[in-house]
């Protein structure tokens, strides 16, 4: 491998295109016409423009991308996470055009990204899977499974799903046809697979998620899990490493599940393993796998200092991992806030526009992962994830101190961010004190702070 | 101490910024009319305006400064580099004021200042130092000395100077009385003493300098030696450790001399000990003590682990060392690269201006300490010290080679820099395969290098 094609955007290409600086490999960077002087344009060693603005006839456009790729003369090409990341198509593409797709094979990503295939994978090894059904293709069958589970709230899931979409809270019989209908349409329409299934829906829930790295030569070793519990509508919006206030050994059981997981399903590269952990019964079931680099992989990396994208680069290549499990050592405490361009007084409605000012925290123990500088544009095409600001430190409240003394540090001119409600957050009781659940952003926390916002 | 006076402006103000937040403790900067938008000002926790741009009445005038410090309530004063620095009168104006000086105490200060003091204390605990004269204060005394030195070419020096200003080397008795009088009268001028006096010309000399910290508590320990031999007008110019090519004992006995002298100079804080090493004869000779942070500090920041501006804010605090010397592991290489706001090829003429691209490198083992971004400004009132780009490999050649990558990704726009200045130097085959002394950059690099630009 010498050369890599990097074909995503934002934050995530400038990483990527980091990383390959990092393994002394060439960097290859698509762009659409919007996006031509981004930082990651500036970073990497050549540009190729491939479309316009519009993500459809750019950085979705698997011809388009693959024949950057050829043209260009690379090796490899890193798809980053969103937009191709998960598409088995390109990775065939990729495949029927000589260049090495940096993930997992085809079949193993298809199997891991359909919610239904890795459930069955992962009962089969004896994880927990949350007693579903199988999947439902008329509302009859949807009708009979729910007898049978007899247990509501009910979770209606697209098979082919990822990142929240497509989910239904199903609190009572009455509401099944309507939800089926609607999130069996949806699924269609956004995965083109219209196949939902339910399972008994866990009230008070923690996210926790493994990461995975597994080479050609038989090696997984897992990086200790993220607690990614703080989500709006589904997203999450901050993330931590380790989990805290979960009993030692539940870790190490899903720790263990995780790898065992990655072992049944062949898994290549890196990847995450997502549970829900119900926290009144103290067990956990297994919620999907994430066949890509995720956005809060730098929280494992600073408790872990392994490089995931380097890894995930070296897989690629054919080489073994790093480390062996047995050297991998977990150490503090990490953070991660989410920057969006939103405003969230706003409904946190995206807030495009040109960067006018643009300062970031500097020190020990603090990270910013972005593509903004000043006079750089956040633009209205793509997501609004505008930077990245993780902090590393002895423990959880120390890191939280640091991730508020570094978010006060931020400023931003030109567009809106999320800054200041992740700086109440961090000055938040509640979050300070305890393990929040995945509804407790939601439903506790910005309720209370939109309310606080109006009285000012 | 809970709250810091940064007394100086530039890169080392953003990192005397940064230690203070990485201690917790808040920053107040004071800034020229010029600088009220620097990134260290958009950094550092309060700004407060002391002057005009002309350092003179801002960055230069004691009074101006500590009253800043006593108005703002700040419990100490950091002086970076350069300007007060090294001024024992700042020393004892903060002393008055009731703030805590970063750095040595005044005495200390004026004797480790002045050259021929230094060197007095130095043979007192047997350290060579090259046979110099005493000071001269006639031409009679110049004449008389260099005759029984009877040993051209001889050095003649300012006691007072520092950097290599008032250097002149005398190749023949002839040049003697010009030399004296012209340099005694430019070290008059500029020190406020026209102390002179003459030691024998080492002609293949590499400058060696150890860094060392002394906390109150009598714990003194060395970071290892920097070569600095890489020179333009006694500037250095690029900055590596640890020394290449000396044997081993020579090493051991410099960094041992190092910390001896400021045993015996009653050391408090960071501080250098400089060394000419005589290539031929393979001996050393003391040369000066900085009595400051140093411009070049990373690179032992790199490969000791240590913290250089932190470890000086805790000293000043009245605590211990965070280290003993057992404690100091000297890991790989490290080389700092100087870009100046220059143009090389119009004679290194200044180059102040508006940024209008900025683009650094990013990757593993790559720092860059610097004040620039878009749409700052390189002042014309002061150095040309625009970032300094360093980097930390396992070897020297691996070092070279990852500083040559980082070059080729520094893009800056608006004002001219050093930077392929340096790319050559990497690319050098003398600078590459072996240690260079201080005459070379300049009697050897440089005219071949603007030959070759010429022929462009």
């Amino acid at each position: 491998m010498r050369r890599v094609l990097v074909a995503n955007r934002g934050e995530i290409a400038v990483r990527v295109v980091r990383a390959c600086f990092d393994e002394g490999l060439e960097s290859v960077l698509v762009v659409s016409d919007a996006d031509r002087d981004s930082l990651a344009a500036r970073l990497a060693d050549r540009v190729v423009v491939i479309g316009p603005a519009a993500a459809g006839e750019s950085y979705l456009d698997i011809a388009r991308v693959v024949s950057a790729a050829v043209t260009s003369d690379c090796d490899a090409l890193h798809p980053g996470y969103g937009f191709l990341s998960e598409r088995p198509e390109l990775v065939e593409a990729c495949a029927e055009a000589g260049v090495t797709f940096v993930g997992p094979p085809a079949e193993v990503m298809r199997r891991a990204g359909s919610k239904l295939g890795a459930r069955e994978v992962a009962e089969n090894v004896g994880i927990p899977t949350g007693a579903g059904t199988p999947g439902l293709s008329s509302l009859e069958e949807a009708i009979r499974a729910a007898e049978q589970l007899d247990n509501y709230p009910l979770l209606l899931k697209a098979s082919a799903g990822g990142g929240g979409r497509g989910m239904t809270i199903i609190r009572a019989a009455t509401d099944l046809e309507g939800s089926f209908v609607r999130a069996s349409s949806e699924a269609e329409k956004a995965f083109g697979d219209g196949t939902v299934y339910m399972e008994p829906y866990i009230e008070n829930a923690r996210h926790i998620e493994v990461q995975v790295l597994a080479d050609r030569h038989g090696n997984v070793v897992h990086l200790g899990e993220r607690d990614c519990s703080a989500q709006r509508r589904y997203q999450k919006i901050v993330e931590e490493a380790p989990s805290e206030g979960l009993p030692g050994k539940l870790v190490e059981d899903i720790r263990d599940a995780a790898v065992r997981l990655a072992r049944a399903l062949d898994y290549e590269g890196a990847g995450t393993v997502e549970f829900l952990v119900d926290v009144a019964k103290a067990t956990f079931i297994f919620l999907e796998v994430n066949a890509r680099v995720q956005v809060e992989h730098p929280v494992s990396e600073l408790v872990s200092g392994i490089d995931i994208v380097r890894e995930q680069l070296r897989i690629a290549d054919g080489l073994a991992l790093s480390v062996s499990q047995d050297d991998v050592r977990l150490d503090g405490h990490a953070i991660e806030c989410r920057l969006n361009a939103e405003n969230a007084r706003e409904g946190f409605l995206p807030s495009p526009g040109r960067i006018t000012h643009w300062t970031m925290p500097q020190g020990s123990g603090v990270r910013v992962d972005s593509y903004g500088f000043e006079g750089a544009t956040v633009q209205p095409y793509y997501d609004s994830l505008l930077a990245k600001l993780i902090v590393h430190a002895p423990s959880r409240d120390e890191a939280i101190e640091l991730m508020a003394r570094a978010l006060r540090k931020v400023q931003v001119g030109g567009v809106s961010t999320t800054a200041d409600v992740h700086l109440a957050l961090m000055a938040d009781e509640d979050f300070r004190s305890r393990p929040i659940t995945t509804k407790w952003l939601e439903e506790r926390f910005l309720p209370a702070w939109t309310q606080t916002e109006k009285g000012r």
